[in-house]
């Protein structure tokens, strides 16, 4: 777990300290597996200091030290060289490690951005002064797939050392791709990813949990050779639920997997697919993320339906109709959707009542 | 401008026939330009008499013609044999070219999870037919890039015909990779793209509009080959929230182009690379799209931001503080955005008011 940035402010390192001691110590019954906790640190001995502070209290504390290597965060934000940045890296996985860190993650930032070559001799030192893990960083969010696992690929045909540690990518949704990246990465042979719930982030946002371990449980046989998370997927909803409401960031209907309409369906063609078979238009079941809304409300009546979809509402709510009433108030159905968005029970049932009524009238 | 459905209600009719009338029939006084106003049909004869009806109106009528070509679709959803759907997508080219319609855009659905060899028969009967535009839709959302690339390259290799006419990609987002595939579709060869404003469409959405066009415009240089869409993106924002207000589909602040956040930076690291170069931390401009909003606003004060972000805002408040008023009101800042999450000009005025009177006190 990623947990906070200790050197930032006070608050976050009282945070960073109490997750490291409360989660960081809550030994699994089953498993005996215990989190790794872990805090962020400029290459920059205070911050180190000051993490390991905020961290010492876990049973697995794990630092993340970072230096971005990009031409313009280098020349415009850190405004060091290049030889300066290979220095900061190696003197501040060193340091970690002299401080007690056992467990240390070196990241590049706008890694995605950054020069081939120089890029492998920053993460090359740092794997020789010690880190265990080496994260690639989309920062800005500009890579495509292809060349994240370009990038990956390359790493371990360049870097000295690289088979004795973990590949992390951390990507940012800025193009819409951050989920598309992370999964480039594992098939490439990243096996760490960054992700958050529900994708929140700087700016657009990271790459979302709820999307790349669904992406891995519905793919990850055929396209990820049998890779699978640990993730409890069923969890999903819930949590997905309570980080919107702490977070004050609303999720929008359309948003994969969590959005309130991921397993509606709006069009004709649409509903009878679902109606006879569901995996005509779903690749994955509302169990699977946890969700338990109830099966009828999955069919969004409206003027894009079809008789059939009409049909199993009626049979739901208990009406047994002759094709020719059902003929009537398909009519009636389609006339009133065409003035009302979505129809409810109420309007079918008295859709219903006034074909009755008049073919009363008639008789 | 793929517009409705005319088969599927009686006000998806006249809409259809409106939108032909009017926006089919609007000459761009510069260019010369008319849209192509396309509508659906099934491969049935009624709804493509009913499509020419609402469509024939247009100056450049398009009719898209559609049959699902994947096993699960064919067998469970249409009942019927690949024989026949062979057989259904020849007669709905053929019967839509008799009745009028010269350009003619046929679809396979889901073809992303159809076999590949029939999938290429069926696109080539619907050429030898008369189709002018072939559309390869991942109509579940199941697909990943590289999958989607693959496709459209062995269509280029396999369909006979396949070079006279366009290949047209649909994409949804069920798997949160619609923008990548449609991205890595054109890659390989793809000349039309089905994208929707805010990437609304079916359970969660289609590709969005926004998300391809700043891609391309980002990215269509180096991996396009120098593409580009005819898209003018300083509209981006205006149509967006237009979309959103008429399909009451509101946007989540962490969507990638079009929501609150995409400018926004929250962390000390992130704001202070921004004040000293914008590209440290954007690969697009808000401009670019459309957006107005004044820089000041971009960076957020709060816990995570670090003096840089204070002392820019200060002189924008129009302060001129000596390095120790700095360092106090830096403290104090810290502190109160330890409690509150987001601060305002009125706090850090009160901020520096604070520090002012108790120095006098002091001296």
């Amino acid at each position: 777990m990623d947990v906070g940035f200790p050197a930032s402010s006070k608050d976050d390192f009282e945070a960073v300290k109490m997750i490291a001691m409360e989660v960081g110590n809550n030994v699994d019954d089953e498993t005996g597996y215990v989190p790794v906790i872990c805090g962020m640190a400029r290459c920059i001995r205070s911050d180190i200091d000051i993490a390991w502070e905020a961290l010492k209290h876990a049973k697995r504390p794990r630092v993340l030290v970072f230096v971005p290597t990009s031409e313009i965060h280098m020349k415009y934000k850190l405004q060091k060289t290049p030889q300066e940045v290979l220095m900061l890296a190696k003197e501040g996985v060193t340091y970690a490690k002299a401080i007690g860190f056992k467990d240390i993650e070196f990241g590049c930032e706008d890694a995605g951005r950054s020069d081939k070559e120089f890029l492998y001799r920053v993460y090359g030192e740092a794997i020789k002064a010690g880190a265990t893990t080496i994260v690639f960083a989309d920062t800005v969010g500009y890579n495509f797939p292809i060349e994240v696992a370009g990038f990956v690929a390359d790493m371990k045909a360049n870097i000295p050392g690289i088979e004795n540690v973990i590949i992390s990518v951390h990507c940012h949704d800025d193009l819409g791709l951050a989920n598309a990246n992370t999964f480039a990465a594992v098939q490439a042979g990243a096996r760490q990813v960054e992700v958050t719930i529900n994708g929140i982030g700087e700016r657009a946002g990271n790459a979302s949990l709820e999307e790349f371990a669904m992406a891995v449980k519905c793919r990850g046989k055929d396209l990820l050779g049998g890779l699978y998370t640990g993730i409890n997927t069923k969890q999903i909803t819930a949590t997905s639920k309570m980080v919107a409401d702490i977070t004050d960031m609303a999720i929008q209907k359309n948003k994969a997997i969590v959005g309130a309409n991921v397993f509606s369906h709006a069009s004709g063609i649409h509903q009878d697919g679902i109606l006879k078979h569901k995996s005509t238009y779903e690749i994955m079941s509302p169990e699977d993320i946890g969700l338990t809304q109830p099966q009828k409300n999955r069919i969004v009546l409206g003027k894009l339906s079809g008789r059939r979809a009409l049909n199993s509402r009626l049979v739901e709510l208990g009406y047994d109709l002759d094709e020719q009433s059902l003929d009537e108030i398909f009519g009636r159905f389609k006339e009133m959707a065409g003035r009302k968005k979505n129809l409810y029970e109420e309007d079918i049932k008295s859709l219903v009542c006034e074909t009755q009524i008049e073919k009363k009238a008639r008789a």
